[in-house]
């Protein structure tokens, strides 16, 4: 048995300690435990009681063996003995990852760790512990290890940590994890538990089965003191990743510029300053926080989005994962369920896709609170050619009344200011001025009859230039919202 | 076989990329190549030779084997036909090790490494190339993984290191470390390369043999794709490596106050305020400093260390690793080989243990440049009791001259101005100065006859108190350098 403690140190001690240091958890508080009835629940159950703690019992029945029901009732019985209060509660886990598309296990975990939390907030519990032991942890790890894991799986897991998932305040704690499950065993035959030894591990699965009693014996043939090794490594990796996160966190809340439902921006100059290892993981969070369900984002995927930033493809986008892509515009990053990411605020768009009439004077709102505004003037100012992008100033004279306010069309031409009347295509203005696709379905145009006078925002038309005779013009201007 | 890599691409074509891409290294300026005249080094030679690179092919003879001195003249005509330039070395390796007092293995490897980087500075190369694969690399994982390690060992080898040991400047390459032994094994076969199976591979040990024939074929039973899996692991865990160093780098800046042969000394409290990941980079990264060839200092050395600087010891010491030791001064942690540390320049100290006579008026030199000076006056200054702790002012009436100063013997006793001719032990006012042993020893005493004066910069006598009544009285002071 590899012991990771030198000391003749009671097992108790060592968990008490773990529940106070490790855990962070105040004896005055009561405590969920979850209780399946097998070796390493009850044995937490029983400690836990011992020393003191104010600890409700609850257990989960899973209905996936027929035995459940009378498992379920002597779980109860044995918490009675003790003097725990207990907690039953139950579903036919079958059924529940039949409708919801999961593996038996997978659904099994998800009902069982809703009940426990659902039981903490009841009773108000500081946490809910479960008896995850050390024993746990290696194989934990060395299943990561298999698969193929970064740091965040090979740190394993921790014995504090709150799961958003499951309850926003009240967290996981795994007081056994320092301690190895002959240990547990010992402790059950020295206190005549008699656990149940087949109860309801669901996510026991055969894969780990073969770890326990196949891989990690020839592993320790290789070096005899190989679990307590593994746990350390895990020890000392949560360390790292730990560190790693708060990096991870001062780096996303600098470079993300705007973040929404479906939507996440970043600074592109700034994610390609980042080292390899802080893109990866800015990425993998991204990722996340669109995709809170997504589990273990393929390395793949992360070098193909990663190669992106450094090397964008032509078109600047790029379908990425679960039906997200990523494209950049105007030196931003954009991660976003298609349509999702809106466009940036200055970009004057039309509130919908049907004609507008704009009297002189008159105004029509935009989309976003911005006003589209025409005024009459006897005579431009002198440096009317000088004027901000969001106003320019036409020639009234042959205008037809009132002015149309509309969405481009296919193929439509153009004969911008400057060009002497020589017309362009709407599309090549379009790549001039890097305006994106998405932004030119409803971008402004301001037409006399069939003739446009102005992109709104970006260009004026040749035919309507004010000129030295000019006796009446017409400014157009757009309005932010308080702007004034 | 496990293949890194997606399309059909030609292995010359992924070496040249690897060569100019993750090694770095310039197409212009020569190489040289280990050459054991195995599979993996002769193909990396042969690939370096067709790939156009100026390359040395220089094998090392460790004499280890009777048949070598043939292998290396059989290494020496493999690049004569392929038209490279060959040097060669050797050394009795075993005698080298019993000399060294290391294993085999590891003086071979010491020799090895030592003689190509002799020759790369010999032909001006801008690196040591070496043939390890990604096979190489998934057993060297493996081989810390089984030990327990960090991340500076689960990352692997480097595509390009600095090796300072061998070379401040010219790194070591190893570009076939995305390429699997398979396909070495392959390029051999197409090639006619026909290399020696069981060449110089000195440092290939029977542990190694067993994870490749023996546990790795059991991992894969568990992932087939394991070995992938893992070197993937190894890369992502090189870059948060990388990333934790560079964090390590401005940690270690900020918070080693002073560092010298055989000591180093850090900030406490900002050691203290350091994430745990943090301070054990740092611990073992101090250790390194100190001794650069201690490899893998143990977790355990780490945790006691880290202990130590979050609860100190009574005495405020610690005998650490290889025969260096921890202590705490004034806020600061020393870690040195015992004696090594210098004292606070500010702390007056004897230049040696002989006794002096101070004349008054007169001055005697002490260590680190400081002066003692003994002057005359007709009276103290009203507020001289107000002076700074590097000047006292003392009766001169009843004076025994010259002054002598001195270090402190033991058991000896003083009558501090203040305590109205009590007499305190010496030793309870280095305890309530908070000086440590270190400093006792060679601290200056000014005494008059048997009796002391003034411990230099610290307390002076009740007994040549300046009064109302003084007419002669003598300034003590100590005078710094640079201080005029």
């Amino acid at each position: 048995m590899p012991a990771s403690h030198t000391s003749q140190e009671d097992l108790a001690a060592r968990v008490q300690r773990a529940l106070l240091n490790d855990c962070q958890l105040d004896p005055s508080k009561p405590l969920v435990a979850g209780v399946s009835g097998g070796p390493d629940s009850l044995s937490l159950l029983s400690l836990l009681s011992r020393l003191g703690w104010q600890v409700y019992a609850a257990h989960f029945d899973h209905h996936l063996r027929p035995e459940s029901g009378a498992e379920a009732v002597w779980v109860a019985e044995k918490a009675r003995k003790m003097g725990v209060p207990f907690l039953g509660g139950g579903a036919q886990v079958s059924e529940l990852a039949r409708a919801q598309r999961l593996s038996v296990e997978e659904a099994a975990r998800q009902a069982r760790y809703s009940f426990l939390f659902d039981c903490a907030r009841q009773v108000s519990a500081q946490a809910v512990t479960v008896g995850h032991t050390a024993s746990d942890q290696v194989e934990t790890v060395l299943m990561h290890l298999l698969r193929g894991a970064g740091l965040s799986g090979l740190k394993g897991m921790a014995p504090l940590s709150l799961q958003e998932g499951w309850d926003r305040q009240i967290p996981l704690a795994r007081p056994l994890l320092m301690i190895w499950r002959e240990e547990i065993e010992q402790f059950c035959i020295e206190n005549g538990l008699e656990p149940l030894q087949d109860a309801s591990n669901a996510d026991m699965a055969f894969f780990r089965n073969r770890l326990r009693h196949e891989l990690i014996p020839i592993l320790e043939s290789y070096n005899p003191r190989f679990r307590p090794a593994l746990l350390r490594t895990a020890e000392v990796l949560a360390g790292d990743w730990e560190f790693m996160e708060s990096a991870l966190d001062a780096a996303f809340s600098t470079l993300c510029k705007a973040q929404g439902a479906g939507y996440a921006v970043f600074d592109l100059a700034a994610l390609r300053g980042l080292v390899p290892s802080l893109l990866r993981g800015l990425l993998r969070r991204a990722c996340a926080s669109l995709r809170p369900g997504l589990r273990d984002i393929d390395f793949d995927d992360i070098e193909r989005a990663a190669k992106f930033i450094w090397q964008p493809t032509l078109t600047l986008k790029m379908n990425w994962v679960s039906g997200l892509r990523l494209f950049i515009e105007d030196d931003l990053l954009y991660l976003e369920e298609p349509g999702k990411a809106p466009l940036p605020a200055h970009w004057p768009q039309l509130a919908h896709t049907q004609i507008e009439y704009l009297e002189v004077p008159g105004q029509i709102e935009l989309a976003s609170g911005l006003i589209l505004e025409a005024e009459w003037f006897q005579a431009a100012p002198a440096d009317f050619w000088m004027c901000a992008a969001d106003e320019t100033w036409i020639d009234g004279a042959n205008l037809e009344l009132p002015l149309i306010v509309r969405s481009s069309q296919a193929g439509e031409r153009f004969d911008p200011l400057g060009m002497a009347g020589r017309s362009q295509k709407l599309s090549d203005l379009w790549i001039n001025a890097k305006i994106p696709h998405r932004a030119r379905k409803l971008w402004p145009l301001v037409c006399s009859g069939e003739r446009i006078a102005w992109l709104a925002g970006l260009r004026s038309s040749h035919a309507f230039q004010v000129g030295s005779a000019s006796t009446e013009v017409v400014r157009l201007r757009l309005i932010r919202p308080g702007a004034g």
